[in-house]
């Protein structure tokens, strides 16, 4: 998808937050905010929202001297969603549908994200989970049948990782998906290959057991979204030849729903931005809403 | 009060809203954001937020042609607070203390604002304060024994205006003030010389009757608040010489909360800047907050 102009307050809005974490001080954030005043007027508004997403944090590493600000968050999330792990298997295996169930978990852990942070609320939103208030989800687009039959015909899938604590509610996914349709599938996790806000890097993966349960790769870049022009070339050949592919979060999305084959978008609608580009097919939609989108338009 | 860094992603958010209202394409809201890019560098953050503001709607005057995007939705918003008239004089007429309920009810008028436009749902807010709810509203900074003080010693008083619609509210409490106090005050009530977001005009004023009870005057400037050095001599006249000046919203806050003199700013707190500002005081407060300040800090 294209970038909306209401992209553009919230560049600047996640460049001041993104150099906060970084610890610098007014002086410095005020410098990263001038370049990017300097950046926006070479943004075409045809790439996706996250090409000026990596622009911009790259300018914030450069600037602040912070590799990876997001660190202690992303281990933190990490940990907070490692401690639901138990409660959130349980909720799983009590349900009648565990793959449905699964995946509005998995949707609904997309809820911890840095970039495009929301007013939604992180632990509101896991507990109206955890208590089975699923009706609380208004699902905007649910090709559930459509995801079951791909599930049946594939044997690879190619699982896009988003954030960090994320993953764990990932991990329980794709436990579901190998319980229930044999260890026949392999399924291979990709992460992104350097620090970008609080996505997802191969140490997060190994924190929350990814590892054990899937075969961890890189996409070879740093952009917080899936930019197949920066993608290592190891990547690109799993991504031809996967046999399904199921994309976590809202800059995975963006940047791969433009793309010919059928993809698998998992997410929850964090800004109106998505809100509107989800219109754009024929729902209604609004922000909270969780998204499984495997048609095309 | 000089401007936050996070003021910066707002003004770029009012630009785009702004030239939205003001009915022209994407390509002319890009232009005016890009404008904006430039603008941005050469802002000082000593300078208050409404002189930014005011160089931002210049900016999309210039470049939309639009001379008063916002009139319609400043004569939908007197129309609308006129039709609550009747039920907010009843809601003081029976009430114990009758300029306490005033105030209240001119604070929660201040929450029709376009320029700071918040997740405050202004009808809710309305209905909050028709229903006699405000022990919803938290009073951050609530000086009234000071402003029945000053109201006890003064002839003469300021009244700065903010927004349309809001002007209905600030009509009931200047009718209040001069029952109870007597015809003997003057109250000269202060406008926008020129369009400015939905900010007062001396057409509002007339078309909410202020003009019946105070003699209406224009501030002689085009920003959205008051700052002196814009302002004419007429008005800088009536500013040194009136006995006591009552601020409406958070423009006139923004632009006067530094001034020497003793002026009573009645609010409503919309965005996290002017939540911060206040926090200043050695005062709790948050976005919802209502604020009659007099006391300097």
């Amino acid at each position: 998808m294209k970038t909306y102009l209401e992209c553009i307050p919230c560049f600047f809005k996640q460049a001041l937050e993104a150099t906060r974490i970084a610890g610098v001080d007014e002086v410095k954030q005020k410098e990263v905010i001038i370049e990017l005043c300097r950046l926006i007027p070479n943004l075409s508004l045809e790439a996706t929202p996250p090409e000026m997403g990596r622009s911009l944090y790259k300018l914030i590493k450069e600037r602040t001297g912070a590799e990876d600000p997001f660190k202690e968050i992303k281990q933190r999330n990490n940990k907070f969603a490692l401690s639901l792990y138990p409660n959130l298997k349980k909720k799983v295996e009590d349900s009648q549908d565990k793959i449905l169930t699964a995946i509005i978990l998995a949707i609904t852990g997309n809820v911890i994200d840095y970039g495009a942070k929301s007013s939604l609320n992180i632990e509101e939103e896991i507990n109206n989970c955890l208590n089975g208030n699923f009706d609380k989800f208004n699902k905007a687009i649910f090709d559930y049948p459509q995801f079951r039959d791909a599930l049946n015909n594939s044997k690879t899938i190619l699982y896009l990782g988003d954030n960090s604590g994320e993953i764990v509610f990932d991990r329980i996914l794709i436990e579901e998906i190998l319980k229930e349709k044999g260890e026949k599938k392999e399924i291979i996790f990709a992460v992104r290959e350097k620090p970008i806000i609080n996505d997802v890097l191969i140490e997060d993966a190994y924190m929350c057991g990814i590892d054990k349960i899937a075969k961890v790769i890189s996409s070879g870049s740093d952009a917080p979204g899936t930019i197949l022009k920066y993608c290592s070339n190891q990547f690109l050949q799993t991504y031809k030849t996967s046999n399904m592919i199921i994309s976590k979060g809202q800059g995975n999305f963006e940047t791969l729903s433009d793309e010919d084959r059928q993809i698998f978008f998992l997410f929850k609608v964090k800004c109106n931005v998505i809100a509107k580009e989800v219109l754009t097919y024929n729902k209604n939609c609004k922000v909270g809403d969780i998204i499984l989108k495997g048609d095309k338009k």
